[in-house]
Parts: structure tokens; sequence; C-alpha cells
């Protein structure tokens, strides 16, 4: 194993040249999204309001395996991609564990995360489009910094909605996204009709990415020429972020490894969905088993501690029904720090796969996060954002358990991005006065209560 | 030509295994450090207080062409080089050049910059010895974060002196800095005596990377087991950062492309002069030709209106003589915000190989500087350092004349890092409120005067 080097890079030309969309080889395929007013499935041309037209499509598309990533996308991603699939040679050792770890690492472009593989082709489908602009919303900051890139790259309008614990914990963000030429308002505002609903209900609220949503959907289709886009939850999202799985298969089959276990943070699902999808997709269609795991914060556990039913994907419930694990569309995340992972639903793709068994979930709590954020970053030398921490966490514990059991298991995570603008929160940490915060049974409860009741 | 990558990696067996030591090349040697009690040259044991050893000897040695990296420094390179040499396909469309430009990208690690190439070195030596911890100064805050990982990785102690203007507009610095396990103390301090001294005769200073030198060469000397280090400016740190040039070199010669011309910013000099370091070996060695050009500050020219003679390396006059091009050891520059390039002298390796004509200077305006950052962001997708943004600079200005010429030149130029400790500046930038500062021939006359009388 002494020849695998530290970083496994792919060449340009091994970029994949096409998306791998798993539902196609999903036996149960993901639960339709309704129409909140009648209870009906969608089709395709009810999404053309709010979303762009091929994207909608590609929302649709339970069937067609491979979708190609148009030219344009790709010769954008040949700035920042192949990313490195890195082998953490210095965070064994430090452990002690016979487990050989390796991380996907999409830190390395100035969004400093996975949102740009997405970003990217929606703004590139918006452009084909001839729309004059995009909205969107952003939690961490990622997401909008990925799409003022993207938006920038092809001289479209971008007008994000952030949330607002986000805008106040991470002033630079918003510099970064102005300086690509973004307007940013923080969330929920006073601009829009749900925003102003929102903050008479909860006065004072820190705002969540489920109000954010319902804010910018309501900007995009009260403007000519704006669609909406999103950087997570959504079908489409996870298709684009299957570069990230892809990749970090193609990597670990030029060294001829073969992962036991994939580990990939969970907020609405876009990472950790790209991440396994080609692994998930062997498993689906019986060629090989991996044991992949779901984190979530404990501040925001979906997963672990939520229903699988019918519910809306925004706090304003201005958007369509999707079947998803969920803790109600009115829940409230407490200011956790991974604003990231602050929704209350998820991937209906990624529920399903959950729901059948393909993967398992774990939450763990915030200074837990942030005790292995340091230990990683002190020995690996990468400063790692919040919500890729909580993947860090569980790998370190696997690690832990392989070290109990003398096994040499390769467990591979994603290392979705780059903490340098998460320093309000290490600086907490670093003062001893982080808190961690747990929702109680009956705040979940009361809040799923909410959720729609349908056949 | 269309075969060339956006990105040319090379592969982690091509890390050089050697440090190139262009004085080994140089007919005319950089003149000696003196004594500045006696003006006596020094010899490397005279370094023994202030420096490490070996680092003492490096610093000494005019000789030896080819200096070994030693396997531990070589593993933890691994971790984040080689880094990309990057073909700028996106910014010569933009800009509608002739030109190839092509940038060496050192900011895929933490510290955010080619710091950490020196400080890895510097740190292992320091452990090596049996030392319990380093002191430095850091400006813009690239090299103390980068001390801070290399301390962090060999379990040394760490206190940096940051100059007061970046510690106060790069808050995130310092938390970044104390991830790691560093102490931070903004310079001028109370807690030396130069220190106080500085303030009493300048009240209300925003300091300077000469006033920080002095107060972290004081600290080491005061503490049993310390040794101070510098990020720049030395000959040792320009030997530690021909890692750069070489890595450039290989991968330009991996697909067949000689540069016309070389770009690089310069304060201290450790980046340009890491990255000329292999070209320039070829112009002393009469083996080929390349325009060099060295990018300065106008609010900070040493180059091109300082004057070539012995001074003071820093503020507090504690530090040996050095030949070099200077403003004057008491000249303090305006707060520009590109902090790492606010010192008053040069490295005397590059300032022999200027006097000596293998290397041009230009001096840019901030404004300008932060213009050309935000077009190279919005097309190549990454944030760059205001340091790294006087290359651009240059880089555009240059490829533009190509465009009126017609040449199709080959342009290399160092991006030396990020820019995302620095969104106060760019935030005045975007503002419309950022300020050029020039100083007055008076200015520098005055500053000049006060250098030491030697035969």
């Amino acid at each position: 194993m002494s020849e695998i080097p530290y970083k496994i890079y792919l060449s340009e030309n091994e970029i994949p040249s096409a998306w791998y969309n798993v539902r196609a080889d999903m036996k149960t395929k993901p639960a339709p999204l309704l129409n909140p007013g009648t209870g009906e499935p969608l089709k395709a041309e009810d999404l053309y309001p709010i979303f762009c037209e091929e994207l909608s499509k590609q929302e649709m598309n339970n069937d067609d395996k491979w979708i190609d990533i148009p030219g344009e996308v790709l010769d954008f991603y040949k700035m920042y991609r192949p990313s490195p699939l890195v082998r953490a040679y210095c965070l064994e050792k430090a452990l002690g564990t016979p487990a050989h770890i390796y991380y996907k690492f999409e830190g390395n472009n100035t969004s400093g995360s996975h949102k740009l593989n997405s970003a990217i082709a929606q703004a590139y489908y918006a452009k084909k489009q001839g729309l004059k602009g995009v909205t969107t919303e952003t939690g961490a900051g990622q997401w909008g910094t990925a799409l003022s890139m993207a938006t920038a790259y092809f001289g479209l309008d971008c007008q994000v909605y952030m949330v607002k614990v986000s805008y106040e914990q991470k002033p630079f963000r918003r510099e970064v996204m102005r300086t690509y030429g973004a307007k940013v308002t923080p969330s929920p505002s006073m601009t829009t009709n749900v925003g102003r609903k929102i903050n008479e209900q909860f006065p004072g609220t820190d705002g969540s990415l489920g109000c954010a949503i319902s804010e910018a959907v309501e900007a995009a289709t009260s403007q000519e020429g704006y669609r909406y886009v999103l950087g997570s939850v959504l079908n489409q999202v996870l298709l684009h972020q299957s570069v990230i799985g892809l990749e970090t298969k193609a990597a670990l089959d030029k060294v001829g490894v073969k992962a036991d276990m994939i580990i990939g943070c969970a907020g609405g699902g876009s990472n950790l969905g790209g991440l396994i999808s080609p692994f998930v997709g062997e498993m689906l269609r019986g060629e090989n088993q991996y044991e992949i795991i779901a984190v979530e914060p404990a501040s925001c556990p979906s997963f672990t501690r939520g229903s699988y039913v019918y519910d809306f994907c925004d706090t304003g419930r201005v958007c369509p029904l999707a079947k998803m694990y969920t803790l109600g569309s009115n829940f409230m995340p407490a200011p956790n720090h991974a604003g990231g992972l602050r929704y209350h639903g998820m991937s209906t793709i990624l529920s399903q796969l959950y729901d059948d068994g393909y993967m398992k979930a774990r939450s763990v709590k915030q200074t837990d996060v942030f005790a292995a954020a340091e230990q990683f970053a002190r020995v690996e030398g990468i400063l790692p954002a919040p919500e890729s921490s909580h993947a860090i966490k569980v790998a370190i514990d696997e690690a832990l358990k392989c070290k109990e059991t003398g096994e040499a298991k390769n467990i591979v995570f994603g290392l979705t991005g780059t903490g340098y603008f998460d320093l309000v929160a290490y600086q907490k940490y670093n003062d001893g006065v982080m808190d961690d915060y747990i929702p109680t049974d009956d705040d979940i409860a009361a809040s799923l209560a909410q959720c729609p009741k349908l056949g």
C-alpha cells in the first residue's frame, strides 16, 4: 500500500463526461413531487414557472442512467476539477489506526465547497434558456458564493437570500458574493410577502434554509426572466454532484482500492448523494456491498429523529410537497454553526435509499464535531468547514473502532469544503463558549404535527 | 497548443528532492550580512543565538548548488504539493490576447499561500535542534498561519507578532493561528522593550513588518529554547521557496513550453525569489534568456525608488545589516492592504540580481491591483490575495501589450495565495472607498538619510 500517493489525482480527460442518475437503477423510485393544492403528482412542465426547463426535466428523469455534461460546463469543471482523493496518512498515524482513510476534497475552489459542481450546471441551463438571472437561498454561504461565481462566468444576474444567522456570522461571505457581482439579502427579509409573514410569526428569528427558499422562490416568480435555483435537496442537484462520486470511484479503482465504508455529512443531501451515487448504484445492481453512513447534526436530525412523510420543502409552504425524512417544515433549527446542515427535510432520493436500508444515519453534537475538526486540521493541514467536519467526526470514530478490532478497513469520506469563512464558530469553540443544541421530542412532534395530511 | 490542460500537475515523485541554491551560480554573490556594532561580516555561528544552526548555515551557504530536502519535509510537502501550474485559458479569452498566460498557484493549502514551503522546513530544523518553540512576525497573516500549521505538525510552541494593521483588518487570521495552537500579539506591543520604544516614538502607529521583526527577535533571544524564524527576505527562505520555481520549470518542460516572461510580486522577495530561481540560474549560466519582472506596491517601492545600500533589516535595529534595495528601516509604509508587501527592504539575493540587470521592477497602485484582482476572480474562479494581485495586474498589462503587437508570448506569473482573509480590503474596493497612498520623494529621502554610514 506504500505506493498509494497522498493525493490521488485524475487527469482532466478523466473528468466524467456524463452525470450518473442513480434513480435509473433504483427499484423503488423516489416518491413524486405533489402539487400542494391538488395533491396530484407534478409533471416537468408544472415546474417550468419555477425552474429552467432543462433542469425541470432532469428533476423528473427517473429513467436515463447517464446525462451528458455540456461542453461549456466541462470546460468550467477543468478550472478546479478533478478534485483530489487524499489518503489521510497523517491522520491515520495520529490515531494509530490500522484503517486506511481517504477523503475526497472539494474545497479547492473559491466557493470553498462542492456546491460549484451544480451551480455552474444550473447557471449554464439558465443562460441557454435566455434568462436574465436567477434567485436562490444560501445557508452557510457556500452555495451563494458558488452561484455568484457561476453567474459571473455566464454573465447572469444573481439574487441571493442568505439565512440571517449565517449573514451575521459570516460577513465576509457577502463580500465574496459582491465581488462576483451578486446581490445579497438577509432572510427572512421584509422585501417579500413570505418574508414579512415569517418575521411576524417568529419575531427576531435567526432564519432557516426553509424560510430563505420561500423568499427566493417568490422573488423568482415575481420577476420577468428569472428562475429559482437550489443548491441541495433536488434530484437535479444530486445528479450534478454525482461527479464527486464518479471521480472518487475512478481514483480508488486507479489505485486498486475497494471502499468498505463511505461517510458524508447530510443537510439536504447534495454532497452525500453525489458522493455515494456510483457506489449505491453497484449495490442496487447487486454488484457490490458498501457500508454508507449519513452524518447529521444533533440539532437538526432529519434522518435519525424525523418521519418519512410528505411535507413542504420550504417554511413558507409555496413549494411542492416532497416525500422525505423531515422534522416538519415549521421546524426552526437552533443556530448551529453548520449553516449548510440546518434544513428540516432531506433529498427524496436519499430518503428512499435510507428507507430501503441502503444507508445508515448518525447524529453528532456540535462540540464533538469541532474537536474532530481541530484534530484533523492540525495533522492534515486543511481547516475543514463545520459541515464537512460532521463526516470527519464519524470517520475518526470508525477508525478508532478499527483500532480496537484490528481491522484495516478502507474508510472514505467527503470533505466537502473549507472553514475559512467559519472562523466566528471556530473562535467560539476555541474560547470554550460553544453550545450543543438538541431539540426535545416535544419540539419535533409539534413541528411534525403540522405536516400536510395526505392519503 | 490545445493539448495543454487547464492545470498542469506533476506527480508526487516529481516534487523536487533538493532545493536549488541560486547563489552557487551567481558570479557576484549577495553582499554579506554585517555585525551592526563592528561592521564586520557575520559568520554562520554568529547567527546561532537568533536562528537554528542548520538554517544559519543555509543562510551563509553561497557554494552548494543543491541542498537535499529532508524526508519529513518532503512528506509534509506531499500533503499540498505539487501545486498546479494553471493555463489561464479563461483570462486569455476575456482579454482577447494572443499571449499564453500561466500561473503557478500556491494557494491550495490552509495557510493560503506559498509561505508553508519555508515554514515547514524551518519548523523541522527547530525540532531537530531540540528547541521548545519559535517566534516570528507576520504581516498579512499568511506567514504566521503557515508557521502555526508547521509548528502544530511538529509539536512546537509558536509565538507570532502580527503587524497591527493586519491584526485589525484580518481578525479571522488570528483564529486560524489559534486553532493551530499559536499565540498571537499585535505589533508594536507593550510586551517587548523594542515594542514599547516604537510605540513611544510613533504613537498610534499601524505597525510594519520591520517593527514586528524587532519584537519577535527580542522575544526569541530572551527565552530559553526559542529561536526566531522569518518568512521572507532571508537567503534560506528563498532557498526553500525554490521548490516553486523548480516545479514551475518541470511543468513547463512537461508540456514543451518555454517561458518568455516571468512575473512575481515582491515584498521581501520570498515568492519571487523562489519562482525565478531556476530560470535565473539558466540566465546566470548563459543557457537561456527570460524577461523577469518584480512587481511592488507604489506605496512601498523598494526596488523602483529605494537605494542599494547597507541597512537594518528591522525598524528596531536589533538585526544584522544587509546590503539591499531599501527605503530605510525607519520607512513607515502607509496602510496598504497588501500587508505582505509592506517591507522597507528586499532580499539581498534579489537586490544583487536586480543590480546586475537580471530582472526589472515595476510599481503599481492599489486600486489598479484590485481591479485586476476582480477581473481575474470573475473569469478564473480564484479570489486572489492582494499581494498576488500585483503580479496579476502586470501580467494583464503585458498580455494586453501582446494584443497590440500580436505576439503570442508565454507569460508566467506567481499566484502566491488566496484572498479569503482580505475581504475587508475587497469591501473597501467594492464600496469605492479605497485610497492609493504614494510616498513623496521627501518621505523616502528622509528615511534613507538614516541608513547607517559604512565605508
